[in-house]
């Protein structure tokens, strides 16, 4: 923890000192209880999501500030809630913290985590701030969401077409960029930018959930009124996504690599392998993966544009297979496996 | 942390692994998607709280097996719950971990956990597992009240009555108890076991509840309908509990020493001064403090029997008056300084 900004530590004004300060960040009326209190809607499930981030762990002050680290623990924990096709009402916060860490260092953490939750109008409703002798943050993000339209892995289709939002590997190759900024010498300073910013901000896709919504009441006036939308978010890849849904859904899947959208800059900078491997393996691109009737994914990708892409098809069988448009590479079976184990 | 017990560590199964063994305490139909889905009551507020414990802060293999920090845990979650006047809807749970931790001990944890969870109905609904240098638990606990019925601290008024629930300074004896058991040598078994058991074991008054809205409703016919319970749960202890209280709710108390219900094992084994400091200042004895109108308080207090004790009277001012029967004693303001910051 880079302590230098600022001479004032945690331990110099307590626990309740802190809990002071950090009060301008919570609104007013739900402060001094010993639990918030929120209006729900009626008729809506409450659905809830819960994150922890260690110091050294999941952020590190070598690549991320203390705002960004505060906007990427929002952010992915808005993202899980959007996964589930939820709003989100709120979050709490509980705070581990070394004596020694600056009150800045604090400060700017819940700047970035209310900088991301402000353009969501989600306000932080509680919280618990605790000495230990690492940094730690732990999340819970609450939402409500209409049961009929509750997005859930287990509900793919044969026959679904697969749909991500946005672009992939782009989180990835920032945090590259940030470890190693000498591989960025064929980058303009743009794209560089824009792919560091995709590391440091990712965006929870909370817009993409009343366009869907929309898409699905049109559309079930046609179709199989029960038929659910099934998906999960991209936070640990996109191969992780598809391999999650396929395994809870018992079905497999195509995907088309040609299909899977990158940020333009990886064209002449990376190898076409590298580029697909941050796509599918990198993480934390906080977009969506879907899985619709194909006549609902058009209608979808219709009305975002740019902003969806149709990467493939729900198969019957257990395997996800990606193909290549270069039929000179052979087709890959992608496993769980080739993730990773937090404590391996 | 003591490992000897099992040869198995958490590094040895990963993350998943983990997830996989302690799946056995949620309930099935929850696990597998981004978060966790839960159907609300209508016209209901959402009451959420959320608390963070670290290992050699908030719990010790020295006085706390793993089964009662989960029991621990759990409860004063749930306490929190109460003291706001809610029922509990489900807990989620995010624990940080060595890699070196004994996997027997983090089911041991999710096992105490339960048996409290289990006794007053309330769901795992979700967590999240991270590798971590300190072992580290964060809960967040929801529940529903209505809208109408939920106790806040800022609500008392002048002439309130001032009940607790139980009795104080339990929870505190019976750590001194399992920190220096050379102190029980005047103390009979039961009456040790007894202290013990409240200071591992403490229930949440989540009982209290029903009994209290049922005098409410009956009462508010013939007092002011739009009176509130003021009140609050006492784990930072009870005079924290009254000084929080009247702060929030800008004015005074008068307590009476005599009549704060003790430990009858107290009588010939502590000091009278002991016995009142662990009493006021001990804590986590998760009883709730509660301000009513004289006539509702009684009505409490016979309902509840030897549950229940009025202790003193809401008054003006500011100032938090501690009476003694003895009159040579002369009467003591409480403050909140007299608590401790854990930064200090």
């Amino acid at each position: 923890m880079n302590n230098n900004l600022s001479s004032l530590k945690v331990r110099d004004i307590g626990e309740q000192g802190l809990l002071e300060r950090l009060q301008r960040f919570c609104p007013p009326d739900i402060i001094g209880d010993d639990a918030a209190v929120l209006a729900t809607k009626a008729e809506e499930s409450l659905v809830v999501t819960t994150d922890m981030l260690v110091d050294g762990v999941h952020f590190s002050d070598i690549t991320t500030s203390a705002e960004d680290a505060g906007w990427r623990a929002a952010a992915a924990n808005l993202s899980d809630l959007a996964a589930m096709g939820a709003f989100p009402l709120g979050i709490t916060i509980g705070l581990g913290l070394p004596g020694d860490v600056a009150v800045s260092w604090v400060e700017r953490l819940y700047q970035g985590m209310t900088e991301c939750l402000q353009k969501y109008n989600v306000p932080i409703v509680g919280g618990d701030i605790v000495r230990s002798p690492i940094t730690t943050l732990a999340i819970t993000a609450f939402g409500q969401a209409n049961p009929d339209f509750i997005i859930r892995r287990s509900t793919a289709q044969v026959g679904d077409a697969i749909i991500v939002t946005g672009i992939h590997g782009a989180s990835r190759a920032g945090l590259e960029l940030l470890l190693n900024p000498q591989i960025s010498q064929n980058l303009k300073t743009e794209a560089k930018t824009a792919l560091i910013t995709a590391h440091q901000r990712p965006k929870p896709r909370l817009d993409v959930i009343p366009i869907l919504w929309e898409i699905v009441e049109s559309q079930s006036k046609i179709q199989n009124p029960k038929s659910k939308i099934a998906g999960m978010d991209s936070s640990d890849g996109l191969a992780d996504a598809v391999l999650q849904i396929c395994r809870a859904s018992r079905v497999g899947a195509i995907l088309e690599a040609s299909k899977i959208p990158l940020p333009s800059a990886f064209n002449h900078w990376l190898t076409p392998e590298r580029s697909l491997n941050y796509a599918l393996y990198g993480g934390e691109d906080f977009e969506l993966v879907l899985c619709l009737p194909p006549q609902a994914a058009l209608t979808l990708v219709q009305k975002l544009g740019a902003e969806a892409s149709i990467i493939g098809t729900i198969t019957p069988g257990s395997r996800v297979i990606l193909q290549h448009e270069n039929k000179k590479i052979p087709d890959q079976v992608l496993s769980l496996s080739q993730g990773f184990q937090h404590f391996g």
